[in-house]
């Protein structure tokens, strides 16, 4: 057997069948091998960063890895920025990087580069395995690797591919236990939130499922603590029937105002909060002075035990409080940001998965769609855009009978947009929401918050261009038709409405274009 | 001064003054500095890849550097490839790229990464600049060690680029000159083409431009050398009275047999030829067995002059015999590959600026533009795809007054498609000939050249799925009007040559999509 299909039969045997795939010629036996392994599925992308983005919307939903196939260093460049924001969440990813041959290496050929340093900035395991014999059990260590919660990455030279040589693995690696919180932080934590002094809870990784947020929403309940979760959670459970908890706020100074007069700050699954950047004269780090940090379980923690056991020894007889059924009346006229939010929680449907790259025009959400069904809401964990469109495509493969709604922002709509050709090549069920408001609008707010504004001279007509959408205006309409799927553009609510209810009618994907003013600075 | 003013001061004192940027929150006193410094240009694109390759398709063209801005290692990772493509090319590249505050590193803030790590795979050059007083001289550094033929990359942290106490330089840095031929390596060259045994002149780098070409050209003449360029030259000047080079095939087969017999290979501006890819029981390496090397000088070297002294010792009375003018008559019918390329042929204007992407789909160029008025082809030097539409987008801001013709492979376009939005907002003159042939049909072809064809089980169909780009069709007019650029679909050759007359008589960018057939395996 050549090494690309053991390595394939291997990845399958690992509980990896799905493979977001932009191969090049370094690839085509493994290519090939899909044609004899029916139970890997392979989804082609026109673009890597598509393919890594997917893979990490895929995981977040199906709680174990897809594969990505990436062409040599150059791929893996234009899939680093997801793979960036699968680092941050935490979810598992494993990279088949194709390279050349083992006996082409050193002929310095065009497409030739360090691809182990490219690599090892995003992967928590990187291995380029040298013979076919290895490969099986290299891919078995790399899907155990990934499953602990980090992209592991594979380097496959052509030649590794297509010599014979190669032995599968049949049965999965045991992955790593997620470290359990220890008897004397929980302690600690639990003295600290039933001292009576002021106390935040702030959970973050598999913690804002709705088990960890249940047993959060306990604890703070009983002890009268202030629950937060991450910024950007990587999947957070919400909606009616489901414990429910405010994220801190991506702005500094509103995170701050939201930790005021802490004393104790309790991290379960979250790191210490800092500023998403910096700003000049403002602290980085914000948790109060004076507040202590008792951290229960790390990123990579057992937390969502650790918050039943610290649960269990604050809030013993404690019921948590759980969101209601509510929904928003659906609204009429232009579209506003919080008519169009108001449209989104009167219609998301149950079960919905919503991957929310909304940036500036998703303000008002939250607060509108938390009586919504029960939904799972997924959002930019690293902070690298382009991630929406993708993240929706994994999350449609991973979950075919839910519908996923993706809130998606323009400007960072564009550095993935053919992730669109997938959700029609593939039929998903992805209902895209696209916020055009022809603007970098948080950059526009950016330039007020780090001070820069001030600096502009005349009417700062050169630098707001850069910062601008229009001339010539986008249309979306136009760009996700190009790609196969049916589109329409909205300015008032009923529109909106009714082509939501229209997209969620038909099977496969819809875009709704939706015209909104920018968010105020 | 603050920091980000001192640097865009002493990019433009150096010899820069275009920016192709996607900037974000870090970068935003940057992009207030613009304002201050008129001299600037700020060109705005929606995906560093886009930056980067405008970047790259600049400076080939005005000789001399353009910067980038891009927002910390998540935008350095989308602009990889086509900087990869700059570094092969040895095309001087200035990035700017921002990092979060010095103060705030230490936080591992969600957009936290290993800037250097990535940077230092593409870099000739890379520094992290600690405070603003430093900047003024590290941007001039930058900017000559970008000169030398390679990119330089300055990592520009947040708080240095908003504190005072910039100080910007106000003359250019010395760049180091190309290292001259010695006198041995020439004379060895000369003695091996006058030995009378045969002979291949093998040429790149600067050596691909006019003066060199003739040199080239007089040396075969007098010496009855084979002359050969580079398969992917960085700039190939060509056309009627400019001496012609035959390029070095892509694939191996095709390369053996052009070097075939060879008993001594000399290179002047090029390196030794290898193979692209790998191919099973092929070898890399593409001199012929028995065949000398005499390397005169290297990719980096002076070959242009090298070329000229080598001409004046073994052909000192030949002149060189440049292309006529002549170019094929306009066909009829519906359109194959030799039609569409006898179109371009026809038409191509005097003084163009060729960007070729076009893979397959521009097999038939070389012979039928041989003899169209004197233009430049910049190609794929690195072999990333997602360079033609970026690359036209740079060559346009180099070039105002030359129409820019970027041929473009449509799988190819799909990885920064949204250089067409930058075409529209500057108007640049640039016609896009976008090759439509459903599939990337150059990994049909690897799939038979590396043998993996072979393998396909049943009808292959699921290992196909993944070359094919059909299941939706691709509507290259819809993505280019959805973007502000005016297009049209054709089908027989009179279509396209109507198309291409309005695009050149009309002011600014203009797709034509060209439905064309795949080109057999």
């Amino acid at each position: 057997m050549i090494g690309a299909q053991a390595l394939v039969r291997s990845l399958v045997a690992s509980g990896v069948d799905v493979c977001f795939a932009n191969p090049g010629t370094s690839e085509m036996h493994f290519v090939a091998a899909l044609d004899a392994v029916p139970e890997m599925r392979a989804v082609l992308t026109l673009f890597e960063g598509v393919a890594t983005g997917a893979a990490d919307g895929y995981a977040r939903m199906a709680d174990r890895p897809a594969a990505t196939l990436l062409h040599l260093g150059p791929g893996l460049g234009n899939g680093l920025a997801n793979l960036h924001n699968a680092r941050r969440a935490g979810t598992p990813v494993v990279n088949v990087v194709g390279d050349h041959a083992t006996t082409h290496a050193q002929y310095d050929a065009p497409l030739q580069s360090d691809i182990a340093a490219v690599a090892g900035s995003v992967s928590g395991w990187l291995r380029h395995t040298g013979s076919p014999a290895e490969l099986g059990a290299d891919a078995a260590a790399a899907v155990a690797a990934a499953r602990a919660g980090q992209v592991a990455t594979l380097v496959l030279p052509a030649d590794v591919s297509w010599d014979e040589g190669g032995s599968p693995v049949t049965e999965p690696v045991a992955v790593a236990q997620r470290p359990a919180a220890d008897a004397a932080a929980l302690r600690a934590a639990a003295d600290a939130l039933t001292s009576g002094e002021p106390c935040v809870l702030f959970v973050g990784g598999e913690a804002t499922r709705a088990p960890g947020l249940a047993a959060a929403n306990r604890i703070a309940a009983a002890t009268g603590a202030r629950l937060l979760c991450e910024t950007f959670p990587t999947r957070l459970e919400r909606g009616a029937g489901v414990a429910p908890v405010t994220r801190l706020a991506y702005l500094a100074d509103a995170a701050v105002h939201q930790l005021a007069g802490a004393r104790h700050l309790v991290l379960v699954g979250a790191r210490s909060p800092v500023s998403f950047f910096a700003y000049p004269g403002k602290p980085s780090d914000l948790v109060p002075e004076g507040c202590a940090v008792h951290a229960v379980a790390g990123r990579d923690g057992a937390a969502e035990a650790a918050l039943e056991e610290l649960a269990d020894l604050v809030a013993p007889g404690t019921a948590p409080r759980l969101a209601p059924a509510a929904r928003p009346e659906l609204p009429t006229g232009p579209l506003t940001l919080d008519s169009a939010a108001a449209v989104v929680g009167a219609l998301l449907p149950e079960g919905a998965i919503v991957v929310d790259e909304s940036v500036t025009s998703g303000r008002g959400l939250p607060p509108l769609t938390a009586g919504a069904p029960r939904h799972d809401w997924l959002t930019l964990t690293g902070g690298a855009i382009g991630y929406g469109l993708p993240a929706a495509t994994g999350a449609a493969v991973a979950c075919p009978d839910r519908p996923v709604w993706c809130l998606q922002a323009d400007g960072s709509a564009m550095y993935t947009i053919s992730a669109l050709w997938t959700h029609a090549r593939e039929g998903l069920d992805v209902t895209t929401v696209l916020y055009n408001n022809s603007a970098y609008a948080i950059l526009r707010m950016e330039l007020q918050q780090v001070g820069a504004a001030g600096l502009l001279e005349r009417d700062g007509e050169r630098a707001r261009q850069l910062l601008d959408l229009s001339r010539p205006d986008l249309d979306f309409v136009a760009l996700a038709t190009g790609m196969g799927v049916p589109a329409v553009r909205v300015t008032t609510a009923e529109e909106m409405a009714a082509a939501l209810r229209r997209a969620g009618a038909e099977p496969g994907p819809h875009l709704v274009e939706v015209m909104v003013p920018p968010a105020a600075p």
